[in-house]
């Protein structure tokens, strides 16, 4: 299988288990960068990501349009893959979603949503909240276009997470598994923070030499994150499509070379 | 296909999604208006949700009474049904259930239920709550005649959902498709804004103009909203009753109109 | 089929559905007076309710001690449903589970469990939380003689439900289908009033006149009680044990005598 | 079967178990002390627990090393099992988890767990959370080497229980069967606990007298604690691996000489 090929497949993958792990329903995507030509991403058609295979996987460019002209419907919302993509040469894969426990951290101004538990860690130390009204007013909260998606990107910053008031997140990671496991672990750490809360009493959460160190320690073909990944593909009912990570060329050069 | 029986088919698929999702458990009920006679409408005879078949469906007027004489017991409630499609010639779809985390704004009454996230815009600005004790004294809760579905109507006036205190919830839709996504949705919005309280600080609400704006790019058979629709069908194991939009004479007249 | 084959079959049924709505998990059960003689009851040996077929249905008499001896072990915490039939004669059937959010309403002594839900009034107004410390000082917790199942029944008194405190409850009913619905609808009720107490403000609790009513209207083989049993069933997988109502002689005659 | 391989079956039903039940995810991991040789213990190679098999089961020493080179990847974290058997001669079984419902307590410094629920009181009556950082400053927060194990060793001292701040748990008890069943209702302790100081008012928590009258009367292989232990390896799809009691050799004499 050409490499090109594994990350087609790893992308549906991703897509299986986002949905099976209730970070999209109908709604929200995942994209990858072309490793051949990183001013491109793969990313399915407008189809629910539970429904996704090989053939609904389409290329676009970094201004959202797509690369060959097959007919295909497009995500609306493609845009905020393009121009997180467009803004940050380090991110290779990109997730937008709605996991409704990440939403009261957007709406409820008073608390930030930080790391508390260490599989949050990903998410960093930092997670802003966009809204699109500042800049955009009344909208139907839709990223649809490159302007509203380069104002997201701009918020994002150098930040793996952005929140996206009354309507989802976006997140930014160095390969499918990392940014796939970010968003798995995203709610997550949000029930954790959100119940810690209720109970009261100052929250611990995690320091900032704690977030380094596991972000130094992350490597995404570990034999620790593939267990993860190959966990959550059988659970999503497709392990018949893990591809080991040797028959990732570029993918698997890239993701050691820091 | 005729197009009536492709509306029987959709019903059926309403009642497997709302089930599916939650909305509904044995009780609860969901009804089209007939497209060929808005004096008459369609809803399963008395059976849960999950157990509705093509041959459950009735034909009802809008005094809840049923237009043929088959001997199927009907719903007790079907008056909710009805007084809705009298007093409201621009709704096509009903839903009355009991979602669970919808009953609590219907309960406490300091916090009123409204649009927090994008995917309950929906539901509309305003959602009041019928509280049947007003006007019906000490009942069992349920509505089992017209006076009470017409005083429920009132109060719904021209609003998308009403909550009825201890009880539920009835929403009203330009399609069916419309209705179950705002009934899957108003759940969500409800947890949303129950969990951002008890962040606490200020909550951001959806602005009116963003509810106006998302309201007017509704359309019920875009692909944005055909995705949802095909989504909850293959998980409600029923991906097989899907008819294309296309298929829908009437209806999808309709839906293009406005 | 015989009544009491009709019966143990329908017993069968309550302990799958009650394992499958989680008012059960390995601990919990569920028993029904025998109708050919009041002074005997049938429930499972020992062993989860999910694993409970007809052959594993045993007779009790109101001492909790087995008819025949068979060399079954039996459940420890008989006593509850042996003093329960035996101070009262307008019970049929009884269940004893730990229905998780139940729990909390026996621990936090500041709010009382009532009904705020319309599926929720057959809990009765009053729903006392009997502590099995107040008259055993340290115990397991577990009711295991019939000193403590009759104090437990005193508590219970003439309501249908008692909580007991860091353990979970026992309910009691006018025949099967009663019982299982109201353990089935009871976490449902604790839930909304817990999530209706954090949205704050008053409570509108059920009325007096409102839960009179509903009790007044419930027959336990009417269409809408039989809507909710043959779903649960359905659910739990045990559809094809459903006897229809007219199959059950004894216990039939006995439900619409009221 | 020989009663190791009975053993290496029981601790494949556990880790089937702990998955099921939600207390591991691809993280977290179970093991057993060998009955053989108590300066060994059996745990799988690095995999998801839902995915472990027979074959995956490999036997390290106390230091957490190998006792065979069979080339297999090992988890990270495996001395917090050597740690804790090296520890307490009395332990036989160790799990080391992420439960969700249990990090709470460890991030929120003023609430501290403790049991409330009947099934809850084996986590004993003090609960220390340990701090990675109060000792080793900042770190990924994963127990990689002995020293670290060591120290959380000596927090949990003679409790059952210890949580760790921002990651999740260790347990320790006298069977596979005791600490799998500790494990799956400490989170369900936990939340009981959370929701009732979210009603307010005083918690009645379990009474020192209570907890130990539980502690006394347990035993892994009475009837009441295989009930349990066979319905989870039920609904964990492997009730084909359960061995009867009496085939455990050691295990069992061990078991019942308390």
């Amino acid at each position: 299988m050409g490499s090109l090929q594994a990350l087609i497949q790893d992308l549906v993958i991703a897509n299986r288990i986002l949905a099976r792990e209730d970070v999209v329903d109908a709604y929200g995507h995942v994209s990858v960068r072309n490793p051949d030509n990183p001013h491109r991403f793969l990313i399915a058609r407008s189809l629910a990501p539970e429904l996704v295979g090989p053939d609904d996987i389409v290329e676009l460019d970094l201004d959202g349009e797509p690369v060959r002209d097959d007919g295909h419907k497009l995500y609306l919302e493609r845009f905020i893959h393009a121009a997180i993509f467009a803004a940050r040469p380090d991110v290779m894969a990109v997730v937008h979603a709605h996991a409704e426990d990440t939403l009261p951290f957007g709406i409820a101004e008073a608390t930030k949503l930080r790391p508390v538990i260490h599989s949050g860690s990903f998410i960093g130390a930092n997670v802003p909240v966009w809204d699109i009204a500042d800049k955009f007013g009344d909208t139907n909260l839709l990223v649809t276009n490159m302007d509203q998606g380069r104002d997201l990107a701009k918020c994002l910053a150098d930040n793996n997470v952005a929140l996206m008031r009354g309507h989802g997140f976006a997140s930014a990671g160095r390969s499918l598994i990392e940014v796939v496991r970010m968003s798995v672990y995203l709610p997550r750490n949000a029930r954790a923070l959100l119940h810690a809360k209720q109970l009261g009493g100052e929250i611990k959460y995690l320091r900032q030499g704690e977030i380094d160190a596991r972000n130094r320690g992350y490597s995404p073909y570990s034999t620790e994150t593939w267990r993860a990944w190959e966990y959550w593909a059988n659970k999503a009912g497709c392990s018949h499509m893990l591809t080991k990570p040797d028959a990732h060329g570029h993918d698997h050069k890239h993701d050691h070379k820091k």
